[in-house]
């Protein structure tokens, strides 16, 4: 159930509940893609560096350990320990970036599973069971994600086929739900948009999604190549046709001022997996911009990642540690990078809130949306 | 200052109090060779796992960051933020067994950084100044750690030279102690004790080393290869040696059953690596045996590693959880693995001073020795 708070030009507070909790939004969920926060996190530091939802992966759960598995278990939140809300994304996504030799049908996705190479089916179905089995609390649709630029009559074809995969996802999940040994009674479905860049099959694909009255609403397939600009255009093309008391997830995206400037377009949910991603590479965000510990410059540095920062690491650790940690291989390092750029995500989504209460986001955005991704 | 509080047979409880607070003896010392243990694990996961004194490498920290910025930074427990204990090797070891194109003349050692193969120097003095820079409680002599099995005359002739070695290291020592900048002005020298598998070397550097009275002993170069039964032999001959108020550090050593056997000769601090190498590899320690984790029957195991242990990782994950970590490739796996195999040793020295305590270690050797080196 969501709950529209406040609003400021498009820009949304709210507040979604689920069947373990509620989240604050707008909100950034960490992603756990194995049921585990790359760079050594558990469920654990989660709680300590703000996070509200994890985002756990369908194709990857399915692969290793099993929904069979992880259902015997009691499901993913006893499973990870994590005890908060879950979304599962599912599966869609990485059946066409991750898998190979795929063969699309109407019935699904036949492919080769990227461990070992066997051959794997997964349509709406299959993907709604593995989802059900794993017990999250936010399913999402299993839809093509359609590779930027890709040409006008596929993308029409393709979506017309994602609307119909919804229809098969509901029904699924309706039945699954009525089972005696579900894991999650809570658990919901969202559908997800697509559409590619193409304006009207982006709404007309909203439209349909609208029709089934689902709890929340996904935009995917952005971020995928086109200009900023473009993913913005887009989200404001769809939003258009989204209903205002439903909960809007921008899929995969993106850099603090994406972030920013597609809460400004009435964005609420987000992911990304590029502050773990660039923390491996030693890009630590910080209030003044992006900095590269890897930097001679910080290597006698005593000071925290940033100064305004109160995560777990800057509480603790210089950047001179965390370079030489980094620098020499040391799991630690990556641990300690990945820790403060997901808090520090968490964080400015929680400014981002506190901002919206305060009517104060629109001069907030102004301010912060170069300056955080900027290169110092 | 090493306080003997209690003996049973040989076996000692005891307490040894340096610049960073007393140490509770029998003690394991946790491997952070590049001020960081392995495995992803900070300060304050150390503070969490009954960790009492922290262990870095004079080589490793050399070459990187370099012990000129640690000093800079205020030294290893600034550097770290471990506010205990620390014990520095000198560097000896991993010159012979790391560094590649070796010359070893009386002045030391040139050799081959295994970073990026270039030239090096180091010797007493060169080995005093780098732990003196980096400020750590305990430094070691800089020995020659000798090849197992060697030569009888190559062996005599090499401990002579470490024995030469050790009373150029405390000459050095004593000199930079006086400096100003000195970071830790209670730093103190242990010597190490070399001879191979020749008792009567052995006796005879054991004699040579106690004519500095020095505040605490090492016996090295075991553990290289020869039978337990030699090694524990070895102990008994050089122990009969040792200075009965002064502490006893076997160095890198060993299996839960053969610190058992160690601490029955009067052993009191004790190191290795095997806890963090045994996780990585899925081999985890439990109060009935090792358990290797990767095994198909933990696949769906809702228990936890250890029944009977209270680290925080037994607390909270189970271990089909920590199965599904370390399969599939995820760092978390790693980190609560080490975190679990360290926990364990820690509290294995814990149970030993406790039965030391209560006059019944004879019985727990006895009942424990085998059983928990086990594999099940």
């Amino acid at each position: 159930m969501f709950e529209l708070i406040k609003t400021e030009g498009r820009a949304r507070l709210g507040r979604y509940t689920t069947a373990h909790g509620a989240v604050e939004t707008p909100v950034f969920m960490n992603v756990g893609t194995q049921a585990a926060i790359k760079g050594a996190l558990s469920a654990e530091d989660l709680e300590r560096i703000g996070c509200q939802v994890l985002l756990c992966n369908t194709y990857h759960l399915h692969l290793r350990p099993g929904d069979g598995v992880v259902k015997s278990l009691g499901g993913l939140h006893r499973f990870s320990t994590w005890s908060g809300p879950i979304l599962t994304d599912s599966g869609g996504f990485q059946v066409f970036s991750l898998a190979q030799l795929r063969n699309i049908r109407e019935e699904g996705v036949t492919f080769s599973a990227h461990t070992d190479g066997h051959r794997v089916f997964m349509g709406p179905e299959e993907s709604m069971r593995i989802q059900w089995a794993l017990g999250s609390d936010i399913a999402m649709a299993f839809d093509e994600c359609i590779e930027n630029p890709a040409p006008y009559d596929y993308v029409k074809r393709s979506t017309e086929r994602t609307a119909r995969w919804l229809v098969r996802c509901r029904d699924e999940l309706v039945q699954l739900k009525q089972r005696d040994d579900t894991v999650n009674p809570g658990q919901e479905l969202w559908g997800i948009n697509q559409g590619g860049t193409y304006r009207d099959l982006r709404t007309e694909h909203m439209e349909r999604i609208n029709e089934l009255d689902l709890p929340g609403y996904a935009i995917g397939g952005l971020a995928v190549g086109e200009t900023a600009e473009e993913m913005y255009e887009i989200i404001e093309t769809v939003e258009q046709h989204m209903r205002r008391d439903r909960p809007r997830y921008l899929m995969g995206v993106g850099t603090p001022a994406n972030i920013l400037e597609a809460v400004a377009r009435g964005i609420d949910f987000f992911d990304c997996v590029m502050p773990a991603r660039n923390a491996r590479h030693g890009h630590l965000f910080t209030h003044e911009g992006v900095i590269n510990i890897n930097n001679a410059r910080y290597i006698s540095d005593d000071d925290p990642i940033d100064a305004r920062c109160d995560c777990p690491v800057c509480r603790r650790f210089s950047r001179a540690y965390v370079r030489h940690l980094i620098r020499s291989g040391e799991m630690l390092g990556m641990r300690l990078a990945v820790m403060h750029n997901l808090y520090f995500y968490n964080s400015l989504l929680a400014d981002i809130r506190a901002h919206l209460r305060e009517g104060t986001f629109e001069r907030f955005r102004r301010e912060q949306a170069e300056k955080l991704s900027k290169r110092i």
